[in-house]
């Protein structure tokens, strides 16, 4: 049996794979495992059945065999354990690996997601143009960082590994923000990995999801 | 030669380990591993031989032997793998056990800095107190389906795990919010976790850092 994850049944992104499920999706992928996707609607998510494989009534979730997990970071993180090719053999450079893992979603995505869900909860306030330069700054300060740190490299830590994975993922939400144009690296590491095949056939697939929503609906 | 970890020289909580040293020192207390500290003023923090450990300039990191580590998560899943005592053997449960690990720092911790954060940083702009409960709520939503899904449990999946050492760090600094004593269950949880001996162990040892401090001025 195939792992079944779940997905959104009405993608709120334009299918941009801008959504959590592309990262298991693409680190699924980079394996070459095949999944099956339950597509969830706004109401289920909230609703017992989808609570019982996440009590925050989030998506993705995976399910495999006995293995029930929730969180997008430990579901890469157990198909980078399981199957070759998302992290590093030798120790080290695997625990740094998994560092950076925990650097996209502790360090750069909070400030990535505060900005980009003041766009959309708070565009309507009075205080919303005075507290952009401050949430922008916020990101802005952690690209700097991110990109002295990267320099020419291709990969954050040699290899490509589930810490750039998830990296990009986090980066690419910035799209159009200028956030990331302000930093020809950044841009450049992020179409790098967008250009891999796994990347292209994850974003296929959730593409797909939108397309047939939006053709019946 | 025992790891070396880095926290602040002057913690900026008052002493009440609220920063994210107290998750790495917790940690090894848990598998009675020792540890040296360096600390860290504000202005090496942003400095180059910090920024070497660390890129974005934070606290804690991890040097062991050839090994160098930021992000307090990947340290604490790092000694969790090297030392018996913060995850379960059983593959099915470590799986879960980590996937609470990235709960607590992906789901649970932004909204809680961000409350934390505006308090700090926003408390003298007019829009704070009308922000204020929006910023409640979105803790006060996800305080809500974490007491659900611990119910009567004494930990959030079998035996303590760096699943609860991570989530009790991150509830401990809703402390005298209200937010936490609203669940009598979490504030169980809580004070469970803070009546661990290793516990103990690390608060005294940050403790005393903050009382040298304020001793030499």
């Amino acid at each position: 049996m195939n792992p079944v994850i779940t997905a959104f049944a009405q993608a709120p992104d334009g299918g941009r794979g801008f959504v959590r499920d592309m990262r298991v999706r693409w680190a699924l992928e980079e394996v070459e495992q095949p999944c099956s996707v339950k597509l969830v609607s706004f109401a289920e998510l909230k609703a017992p059945e989808h609570r019982a494989r996440n009590p925050f009534g989030q998506i993705p979730t995976y399910e495999h065999g006995d293995l029930a997990l929730f969180e997008s970071g430990a579901i890469v993180l157990h198909i980078a354990e399981q199957y070759p090719g998302l992290l590093p053999a030798e120790p080290l450079a695997r625990a740094r690996a998994i560092g950076w893992m925990f650097a996209a979603l502790n360090t750069i995505e909070p400030p990535v997601n505060e900005f980009g869900m003041a766009r959309v909860l708070e565009r309507d306030q009075p205080w919303f143009a005075a507290r952009q330069p401050m949430l922008k700054e916020r990101v802005a300060t952690r690209l700097e960082e991110l990109a002295t740190r990267l320099g020419e490299a291709e990969w954050l830590d040699g290899a490509f590994s589930a810490g750039d994975l998830l990296m990009v993922t986090v980066l690419r939400r910035l799209t159009g923000s200028g956030l990331i144009e302000a930093h020809a690296g950044l841009a450049a590491y992020v179409a790098r990995g967008e250009a891999r095949p796994a990347f292209q056939r994850a974003f296929a697939a959730q593409r797909a999801v939108f397309e047939a929503q939006t053709a019946t609906g």
